[in-house]
């Protein structure tokens, strides 16, 4: 294996999303297609080394020159409101869900030993100074459901009932299009133990 | 979505083997992590493109200043087999298998009417150049085995029988590791046509 292609190889195997074996193909069309696939592919990836970057305000992403971005600014979300994430791609999949017009905080991962990730590593001190700049009234925790996201927001809950904030979390219960027989015990005792009663 | 992030996300989703949710999710991987992933896939793009080029003899890849490529000039290989192969992938395969240490020739594709590809497409000139100038005794079709792949090869062998070579093709049959119930009905007819009496 050519060394070009077999470092291509590696890089591209890093992608979340690509095996060894994509990673391989991928590198091969690369540079068989170099106007049609290499180019673009470098030029997009040379544009957003130089223009995306992070919005000091919630961490979410942003462009150059547009900081705070355009959601921290955009006047037709409430800014009341702030919905608490781990990464930037989840801002993506709570916006498809139409569901939330508030405002974002990208907590930049949860608290996590293992990984030894603690406080200190979270963006928790700039969520603290936005409750008192912008007025916040509620903060929606919208982490994992895992046991790391789930003691990353007791510890944010904490923090934020004692500056009198109202908190509140992502509801807990089965997913859509799912079945009983398809989910877990603790989902399942989760659903019956916040069981609606919604007739 | 942010311009930039959506452009990579369109160039990443071209590649084989990457979906759309894939590449979304690449993307934001990405610009999060610029300096282990993006700065990497940008370099080693950057490279791939101003080193990788293909071997004016064979037509595989190579990199510049190394024409004809390594294989090309390798003395252990067999300079009279030549194996005919569509693409430059199917070199990496063919030589995992370590079965061939003769020489290769990339045709660019096969026959086919449908994406208009005619013969004068492929590398079939730069193979006949090659049968008298390489002194070749065999070329082995390893073709596709579909219907562009059978004409081809019927075309090519046609062709390099007129210029007195022996020509072969790849043995039809069951792939390794697989079973009858997972064969179609033309890898069965071809597999008991083709029946081995080893015993």
């Amino acid at each position: 294996m050519l060394e070009p292609i077999a470092n291509l190889e590696r890089a591209l195997a890093k992608l979340p999303g690509l095996g060894r074996r994509s990673a391989a193909r991928a590198a091969l069309a690369l540079v068989r297609e170099k106007a049609h696939l290499l180019e673009p592919l470098a030029q997009a990836l040379q544009a957003a080394q130089a223009e995306v970057c992070c919005c000091s305000r919630c961490g979410a992403f942003t462009v150059k020159g547009r900081d705070p971005c355009a959601m921290c600014t955009d006047p037709l979300r409430d800014g009341g409101m702030v919905c608490v994430v781990e990464e930037p791609a989840d801002i993506v999949n709570l916006e498809s869900s139409g569901a939330f017009r508030g405002r974002y905080h990208v907590l930049g991962g949860k608290l996590s030993p293992v990984k030894r990730l603690g406080p200190e590593k979270l963006r928790i001190a700039e969520l603290e100074k936005r409750l008192a700049e912008e007025n916040v009234g509620e903060v929606l925790l919208a982490l994992s459901t895992d046991m790391e996201g789930d003691a990353t927001a007791g510890y944010l809950g904490e923090i934020l009932a004692r500056h009198g904030v109202k908190v509140s979390r992502l509801a807990f219960g089965l997913p859509a299009d799912s079945g009983i027989a398809y989910s877990d015990p603790l989902t399942l005792r989760r659903a019956i133990n916040n069981r609606l009663f919604t007739f």
